[in-house]
């Protein structure tokens, strides 16, 4: 099978593009999301046809947020659409007159990862998504690990503290609440505001308030030396590396995949996270040790594994 | 192929059982377990060698504590025993004249189950055993999932609690010490100190201290209504159970078994612990939710696991 | 000296009312609260001269939640009001012509148990109010225990959980977030979620989500044995008990006075405090131990404390 | 009142000295500590009489681990010695035919710090000693504070950590468990153990393993800027500091004052201290910050304060 498209839904744009075997992105389209259920399925569908016009494509991958079930058709549940029981592919087959597979966004990526980018030649990989949230995909035996349900990887939401942040999915102390994009301007705000003299760059950069600092600034900070920065990464590394420690004890893969618009930074944040996961590795001089690598598709692993996905049937 | 050996190295005693291609042991044998490392070969190969006799049995698996080599071969750490990278798979082949597998003890226990226990029926399963320690097994796809250097499953070295208990993994924190056997007894001894007139009976099994409460006194207290021994299973539960969930987010199987000795205790533990569970599950609401079964085939899990992963080679 | 008037800042409503020497109102007056910094003194100088019409009274003494300064003269900042090193005691001097005393809220609660309430007969007490929050007051040898700046007793504000859920404050893991009435709803809104068919009594009381719950929901549902309430008010009362008893390891009080609206529920909640109070206490076989009081004066505790901490000048 | 004796009672050597209205020690005794009770007051009357010989002394102060009544006369409880309900201020009298007065060691130190040490021109004091483990003295006002069952200031026993490491008081989570002489050979260890590449010069002080890592190694090798060594500096300052905002939340004194043998690391250890102290003080931009003091007396200050204790009557 030759051409394949894949479908990026994002809380703001969704993109779509025409995918060939070796993971190149042919050409792409984007169009805002809407704000309507409906709207989404409507607007998947324009993207693919306005994308697809020119080339033989075969099947469509798209990578949504959520629970998507084992059949690869329905979304169960989405975060950030009112999607409750959606027959997504149905709805965009009927659209699009095209083959649909369905896949939960991370598992896209971490695929993405693992077939064109840091995850090939391993077999057994574990990608963790550093973005606003933390998102997770497993690969064992060179296939996407879906579990019994289709709901397998949902690492986010790991318990790492009891009685600890509240998080959106209604539990407490979920991982994501200490390791992503978020909890790093957390950290970061939080210690400018109890010790501004150690944040004079930090905040120059915004308006000079701890609520005014943002991701960019702190990537920005702690490449120019603020200790507030640095400590920021190195609390984020603190937590990242400990829970891939756990990672290493549930699923031992030979390689774990960092991806996300934290691991942009690459080495800034990779090393303390690498020094943190062999910090709490169980055993660790007992056992070979998995590499901890940066993710090199960036955000658009997941419209390309969304492809491949679908080319696999 | 017909009959194989399973041995099971316990911290007491060496079993040998000549297992049939239905699970059924046929025959057992049990010897000490030596204190020397190069005893306990010695020992493993007397025992497989007495109960085969008369027997015509084709292989050997052998269920070991520790970490165990991706070949599954050699004992890379064995936690009480003195084996480091420990050969045990030629050593005993050379002694028995058989083909000998070695995997770790919860991984055969867990492959015991999946086969001719509560596991019957599902191809996609997590078993923990709560013994002493906690120990675990994956089972996806029909497949023992044994990690790209032979150790996945390390359930009991995850971190449940940041900076806590100290284990003897070295790390702190670990499931293993506060869902176990060993944690259960904890529990009931705190409890009892504090408030000794919510333990008369528990304190009453046996010389009346805290001190001298036994595993055993407390699932008879338990069941005789006695406030904190019930509590202390409750202790027990809230925390497999919230383990539970999240082995739900990370493997998502159709089913866990919960096994070990602690799991004898059938629904005054398993049914704490599901309730747990569903309290804990992330997205309770939007997803199917794996059973919570009871392991059924004992202590002999490992014994009869172990044979039969030796039938397959 | 005679008659005094206590002021009580609330989140509605401010009250004013004269008090006498055995700590009886003889009067009082209620005005909305004011949304505006200055408009709050505007009203409580009217509500004092409302109130104090007819009557020979000789000061002011006025409970302010946050921060007052060690001549108990300004508020140096407020939770809910815009107030920043505001000199409330100047301000309505000059309004009302007759000496002011600002004082904590929690404290003037405090006081006013200590010296008409549940504390009569103790001279080391510690106050804990369950509110909405968690405010707190001590008594050491007879005196109120205001500290060096005026800020001692904000025991809403200690970690009990390192990295745990957001405060108001800015930090986190304070003891307001797991122990106090918005907890105790928390509590009970994620229980009933999970599993609603414990909940079926508390959920019958609003509209039947969990979002609905509210405070006297709780209460009710748990007199009429609902298991989830029942769970929800045992939760509260683990972390309540767990606080006091590091309180005792500090202040060594011989008696804890349990306040606020949660207490209004009396043994219902104050007999799980104990319970976990004695569980936590250290060393507890070998010291003598606190009572662990419910408060008495209810909502008015504070304005009766203000007036009589006026008196004394 | 001229001279006193003050006495110490420590794990290996009882210290007795003559000391003046100023502080000053004129004479010292030390002798073994027996092993059996009944040996260790025999001990501590040939202490005394040794050393008065020549002195004109009217009293007797005694400083012991443990809980000493509110009479300060009886040990409740030691934890060293096997003092149970111990009259030791009577057992004593009797044989030195001085007054006697028995005080908390920690406390003792607090008020020789107090009044002769880092602690003069302050009247509201908490102190904490960082030995082997955590102990803690309060002066509120100029006098000590006991509470009203003479076991006020048991810092070390509050709980920093729901569930976690296991204290020899019986309890988890303890603070001394995080902020000792005993955590930080446990983080230096730990750290060692974990990440031996970055403790060369530590691990170079001993005989290489981590097990053989002692206090003084670790102050060494941090001064010669092993990365481990710093680091576990770090981590005691962190659970130190935001324990002393949870003090100053509580107690708000003006001044807290660190002892202990880990303080004689002087800024080494009380700079980070001050920054982790800062960083989770509550409401830090709205109130005075109590200034964060070293020690001045080092291991006299509770043989001095003891002394003090017993002038004072």
């Amino acid at each position: 099978m030759g051409l394949t498209i894949g479908v990026d839904i994002g809380g703001t744009k969704i993109a779509a593009g025409v995918v060939d075997e070796e993971g190149t992105i042919l050409d792409t389209s984007k169009v805002p999301t809407p704000e309507t259920p409906e709207g989404v399925i409507d607007a998947i569908a324009d993207a693919v046809q306005s994308v697809s016009a020119g080339y033989d494509v075969h099947a469509v991958g798209i990578g949504a947020a959520g629970y998507v079930d084992n059949k690869r058709a329905t979304v169960l549940f989405a975060p950030n659409i009112n999607w409750r029981h959606e027959a997504l592919k149905d709805k965009v087959e009927q659209r699009v007159g095209l083959p649909v597979v369905v896949e939960n966004d991370a598992n896209a990526a971490a695929w993405g990862e693992y077939r064109f980018g840091a995850g090939q030649g391993h077999d057994d990989v574990v990608c963790i998504t550093l973005g606003t949230g933390l998102g997770g995909g497993i690969i064992i035996g060179g296939k996407l690990h879906r579990g019994r349900f289709g709901v397998a990887g949902e690492f986010g939401h790991i318990r790492v503290v009891p009685d600890g942040l509240l998080c959106g999915c209604g539990s407490q102390g979920c991982w994501e609440q200490y390791a992503s994009g978020r909890a790093l301007v957390r950290y970061a705000r939080q210690r400018a505001a109890a010790t501004p003299e150690n944040a004079k760059i930090l905040l120059g950069l915004g308006d000079g308030t701890p609520a005014a600092i943002e991701g960019k600034h702190i990537s920005e900070a702690a490449r120019a030396g603020d200790p507030v920065a640095i400590d920021s990464f190195r609390e984020l590394a603190r937590w990242a590396g400990a829970g891939l420690a756990d990672l290493a004890s549930l699923f031992d893969p030979s390689a774990f995949i960092v991806g996300g618009g934290v691991s942009d930074e690459g080495d800034l944040v990779l090393d303390p996270i690498r020094k943190s996961f062999r910090r709490w590795l169980v055993g660790n001089q007992w056992r070979p040790h998995a590499q901890v690598l940066a993710a090199q598709l960036g955000s658009k692993a997941g419209l390309v594994g969304a492809a491949d996905l679908a080319r696999q049937g």
